[in-house]
């Protein structure tokens, strides 16, 4: 027998009962939240042709990729907002209004797999397409917010960015496009040295460059937007802000905004955002569970320009989170078993059907057994409790 | 912008906002379903190695296979029970009594694309491993019935067969490895004057070659046991007889019986069953909706040899069937649209919070209208009624 037979491969996993039960619980409260709020559930192909995902940045090396057979290069997706965005823009182009869609989908990307980090994962999210303001955002961030309170988790937080803060600016210092990947680079790293040098190389004016540098570190409440609005000389600049105090106040109406923190330097290592994004963690996890933003660019690549926000949420990393956490938990009805003597399986059959009418979770003994073997039986299969027809 | 950008891959579809909700609700039906009898989910991996579908005869042209870093090819899922086989034999190996395991699964397969038939396809299904008896396949059957019914389905019927049946003709004809292949390609194809030629040339005793040329004939009630049973002259073929006269009076308990009848010639084309074998039908509709049967060597493959039988359903074809009965419905609270005058959006999102809290379904809207506007909105937003907050 060959090894691999028996394994799985590399940064996939096999989810047991007990744990796939408690996942597929959390993702049903999640999606039923999702309908509340007005978002209607779709769903796209696992894998898309390359071109699809090529123009948002997605075909790198970090793509499971393989041929159809006319040779077109098929890749499992790494992300739904890139199918979503195809499908609003083909099958739906007729529907005007505001599209409100969730999902929920398996996603795949070469990972060194660790925890929280897989190659195969599974993310729900929600995307708003046709809306630009403010309170399209607001409802974005307090829905996140919302899904992570169902989800059961407590003690998280969220941070908030403005990637237009960032590019007013890139574009306030008249930086080369090299010379603002470098930068946007540092910051998705969070690496403070790169990006002091990448500042000084670019010879920005002192009052900026400044700004540049401390980026990394413009972290805090509704006051820091107040201080960053004297400092910064563009109306660009200075817009993104607004954008964010506006936003701070919606969420307040929502009575989310106990939840949120500003983060001037957040940028998100997809880079098709082009306004508020934000990221949500859980304390002392090394990772985002939840993150979005708007991205008003990507429609256009399909020939369809629509202004869009939305977020997706890692459900592996939620599960992980709970059960540090100590909460990921089943809910819902223990098992019964029904055990028969020998020649009672009719009447064993019966039984087991009229309590499955009533609600109760049963487990029909597959062969005729003593009562003792029945009370062994109920233990070996995790039951709480057993009936048993004599014979 | 090259024109694979906007399509999506050949057999594969995109599933749009009401058609998902309907497909979602019936799933979760039948998930919970499978719950209410025992059975408990399992998730695996989306692609496995190779080696894993090898042995299974599934890893042949008709799987997506690609390369992982190390060289090894993977292949995307053609079926569960392979791996929830593997699982079981290797994460769950020390769980001693019978395991009763429930999926719901994207699975990938190169075909033909037509109604009923695509390249990504959805199951649910049950796998019950550890249990040898003919109750063990009464309970499947009579599960299958149910989920039918909890499909929502109307004017279906299974067919049930018996592998062993057909394995007992062949040992009493002694027929080489090479004929039984031939006879049982005919049958899977269902290609009667082939089987006809292949029996012809394998010069069998007259009385046998009879009901070799019959099998794809042998259709009917309980009866057609009884007359079968009078007409072999093998053990073998009196046992698997028998083991189905046994399934058809538990499945009277189950008060399931009137959807059965047999059919002596049914095989299937994964080549994996050893025992009773079934497939459900709708009326009208030209493919099998729900498959399943008994494998008793699958687990061995994997180094735990144990008794094993379930079935899976193919979640698309069903959609589709209810769709041409008519009946592939949402059900659930109607959509309220929540829009506010100029200044009144935190009054729209305290209004929709509470609607919300009530369990309404609720799209706010994301700017100020007039109410003009609103009653508009909603229309376009497929909202059932609106709410107003005036300025």
């Amino acid at each position: 027998m060959s090894d691999s037979i028996l394994q799985v491969p590399y940064g996939t996993r096999d989810v047991l009962p007990g744990e796939a039960a408690a996942r597929r619980q959390m993702e049903d409260r999640i999606c039923s939240l999702f309908a509340r709020w007005g978002y209607d559930e779709v769903a796209t192909p696992t894998f898309e042709y390359l071109d699809t995902f090529a123009g948002s940045g997605q075909a790198d090396e970090g793509a499971f990729k393989f041929f159809d057979r006319k040779g077109s290069i098929l890749m499992l997706r790494t992300d739904m907002t890139t199918p979503i965005a195809r499908m609003v823009s083909t099958r739906m182009r007729k529907d005007t209004g505001v599209k409100r869609l969730s999902y929920r989908a398996q996603l795949f990307r070469y990972e060194e797999a660790q925890a929280g980090r897989q190659c195969e994962f599974t993310q729900c999210g929600i995307e708003m397409m046709g809306a630009s303001g403010a309170p399209a955002d607001a409802e974005v961030i307090a829905l996140a917010v919302h899904t992570l309170l169902e989800a059961g988790l407590k003690n998280f937080y969220i941070t908030l960015g403005q990637m237009e803060f960032i590019n007013g600016l890139i574009e306030a210092a008249a930086l080369t496009d090299e010379q603002a990947k470098e930068i946007k680079h540092c910051l998705i790293k969070r690496n403070a040295a790169g990006l002091e040098q990448a500042v000084e190389s670019a010879k920005i004016p002192e009052q900026l460059a400044n700004i540049f540098k401390d980026l990394l570190f413009l972290h805090g409440g509704v006051e820091l937007l107040n201080d960053m609005q004297q400092r910064v000389l563009s109306r660009r600049c200075w817009n993104a802000l607004e954008n964010l105090r506006e936003i701070y106040e919606l969420a307040k109406a929502y009575d989310v905004a106990q939840y949120l923190s500003f983060d001037l330097g957040l940028t998100r290592s997809l880079d098709y955002y082009t306004g508020m994004l934000f990221e949500g963690y859980a304390a002392g996890m090394g990772y985002s569970l939840i993150g979005g933003g708007r991205y008003d660019n990507m429609m256009q690549r399909f020939g369809k320009p629509c202004p869009a926000t939305g977020f997706a949420l890692g459900i592996d990393r939620i599960a992980l989170t709970l059960q540090r956490q100590g909460s990921l938990d089943v809910e819902g009805p223990e098992t019964v078993l029904v055990a028969y003597a020998e020649g009672k399986t009719a009447e064993g059959i019966t039984l087991a059907c009229s309590l499955r009418k009533e609600g109760r979770r049963v487990r029909l003994a597959d062969r005729d057994m003593t009562e003792e073997e029945a009370r062994q039986a109920a233990k070996e299969n995790h039951c709480v409790e057993y009936r048993y027809v004599k014979g």
